[in-house]
């Protein structure tokens, strides 16, 4: 398998995107991404994205993107894992360079959720839960993110507020990243004043869905280690795994096991231990993930993510920086392109271009998307060389 | 990128399975392939599917399969390219054991399309087309196809029961497929008098849908060589190209760009002409694709596909046989399945075990897959060694 480099990245602001289609939004981040990667056509394209054929009566999109970019005649293909659509797509644009398949990919995660009304997106949102066993009985994700946040505090002791480090911490970075859905910092009292969701997870606690895509181009790492300019970035370590779909079939619904597997399996592959990551984009939907993928992931004890939040670990110069362009929580939560955005999120810390919420000197970066309730996680090793 | 091979293969009876859901279908078809190749947890999972996000509100699948199938943890994700989606998984898993990310590949494609109202169906099949250009305008599949069959008509002096050969030869081969739909001979006379559905288009041209799921384990070739037992499957090509998205946006209506570039990729990759290939199961959504497919593949010269079915040389023991098992046509066409019962086809026609639609010396099969209208197809060279 050949190491793979990533050539370049593009992104639109997430946001209410009333005046563009959801091929609009691909467009966009797609050809952001092919310019400043100077190609004008890879050799295949993969498209993540969950929602389109429910709120866009839209399928194929993977011809339909390489159709108006263009790109007639490349492969293409659309892949879908839920909210980890985006990092799955990235995957299998990764194998294709890695198999010899291909010599460039176009990977772009995309989405556009404001075309329904916000029950009608619940709904959608249900379907990456089993149907007959999971969706039928009523609950949504916020209800079931509701009920292992509550069993957490329950079993470790900790208080609601204690989770707030990581929103603020979230809202902050993001008034720094043009492309973040929020600019609004909030403080600890906004927080625990916030409306209540669903007990314990308040407005604060949530992510907020959106429109947006983010494309990335991937090629053999041999072709940029000879180009001038910006630092090189390689994907160092890639895996994917699953879990129960339901979190009621798990034995511990407060372990997330498929994002303990993969990130172990990408820092094998990477040769690296947690302690050498220099920054996470973490999939924070909930604020309870931020904290069961920061135990998961190796950077803290299990039932202690939050403390992490609280000591300051996770801001920008703390131990693991997360969420520095936002997360989830602030950049915005567009499903099947969410893992996109984290990937060129930390390309951009791994290149230094993140001015005010840099991360000094990272090199290291990793990013994890989930699709469902931790039922699939893909765990990614970026690395500037 | 190493060569892969084909160590099991499974699937259900194509029909209307009133009585399994989505997740049952998948589990008969991948079980019984995880049976034949010995295999009790392989590396990776790839459903193809188009459809269980709108007909069955499942999104997730490949997941979804994963945690049914027991094999919790394995990586998982779905491919969707419209009625291209099993061909395209296969491509995925092929990628993942290819480029050394997994050692063994489950590949699925399944769809249950029968609990919804015929209408319905239409309606979802039509997200496969430009959801803001061409389906707003009202056309269905059947009538695009109508278009284009007409327009071959008049261009090239054919009449509509010059194209009953292929139709016939289908439900002749069905017969024989105890997983085919529709088990019903067809006479030419039948043919005439069938239902008009989109004039030209008749019933007879047309195939049925259904519920039914296909599946296929792939491995390294070097671990197939030494076993003992049934003729060893390589992948021998592999590609996949795209067209505009819609037929008013190509140059041509009447030739298939992608099929064309699909099949000429995978022959050199196999390094075979067309002249070589012994049986070829082809995407006969409507008798009309199998005159352009087999002009596209290098059977025919341009507008000349009939004369191929007129002359008995698609039949068995002609001289390139299709739809040796019934074909879209009358094995019927569950559509992101489809791809994967054409490749699992050609895995029993190499291996001899066709019975009495068994083409005799059959050591090299080509099998392709199409979405939309001409817009993604998938084109793979499958060799007995």
């Amino acid at each position: 398998m050949r190491q793979v480099a990533v050539l370049g990245i593009g992104q639109t602001k997430v946001d209410e995107h009333w005046d563009k289609a959801l091929k609009e939004l691909v467009l966009e981040a797609a050809f952001a991404a092919l310019q400043e990667a100077g190609i004008d056509r890879p050799d295949t394209l993969y498209v993540g994205n969950m929602l389109s054929p429910i709120v866009s009566g839209q399928n194929h999109l993977g011809t339909l993107a390489a159709d108006w970019l263009g790109l007639r005649g490349i492969e293409a293909a659309k892949v879908e894992a839920a909210c980890g659509s985006g990092a799955a797509a990235f995957r299998a644009g990764l194998m294709a360079v890695a198999s010899g398949e291909a010599d460039s990919a176009l990977v772009i995660g995309a989405e556009k959720m404001s075309d329904r009304a916000g029950h009608d997106v619940t709904a959608a949102l249900a379907t990456a839960a089993d149907a007959d066993y999971e969706v039928d009985q009523g609950v949504s994700f916020v209800g079931l993110n509701a009920l292992v946040m509550r069993r957490y505090m329950h079993e470790y002791g900790w208080k609601h507020v204690d989770f707030a480090p990581f929103s603020i911490n979230a809202h902050a970075n993001a008034l720094h990243n043009p492309f973040a859905r929020l600019h609004e910092a909030i403080t600890l009292e906004k927080f625990e004043k916030s409306s209540m969701v669903a007990t314990p997870i308040n407005l604060l606690d949530a992510s907020p869905t959106g429109d947006g895509a983010a494309a990335m181009i991937l090629v053999p790492a041999e072709r940029v280690y000879s180009l001038p300019g910006r630092r090189k970035i390689i994907v160092a370590g890639s895996a994917s795994a699953t879990d129960r779909l339901a979190i009621h079939s798990r034995s511990d619904p407060l372990w997330l096991t498929a994002a303990y597997a993969s990130a172990q399996k990408a820092y094998q592959m990477a040769g690296i231990s947690p302690a050498e990551v220099d920054v996470f984009e973490l999939h924070d939907a909930f604020s309870i993930m931020t904290a069961l993928s920061l135990e998961a992931c190796g950077f803290a004890e299990r039932g202690q993510g939050p403390r992490l939040g609280l000591e300051g670990a996770t801001a920008i110069g703390g131990k693991i920086p997360v969420c520095t362009r936002g997360g989830l929580k602030a950049r915005g939560h567009p499903v099947g392109a969410t893992g996109m955005y984290q990937l060129v999120e930390v390309v951009q810390q791994l290149r230094g271009e993140c001015g005010k919420t840099q991360v000094e000197g990272a090199r290291i970066g990793l990013a994890q998307n989930i699709g469902g309730s931790g039922a699939t996680i893909l765990t990614h090793v970026l690395q500037a060389v």
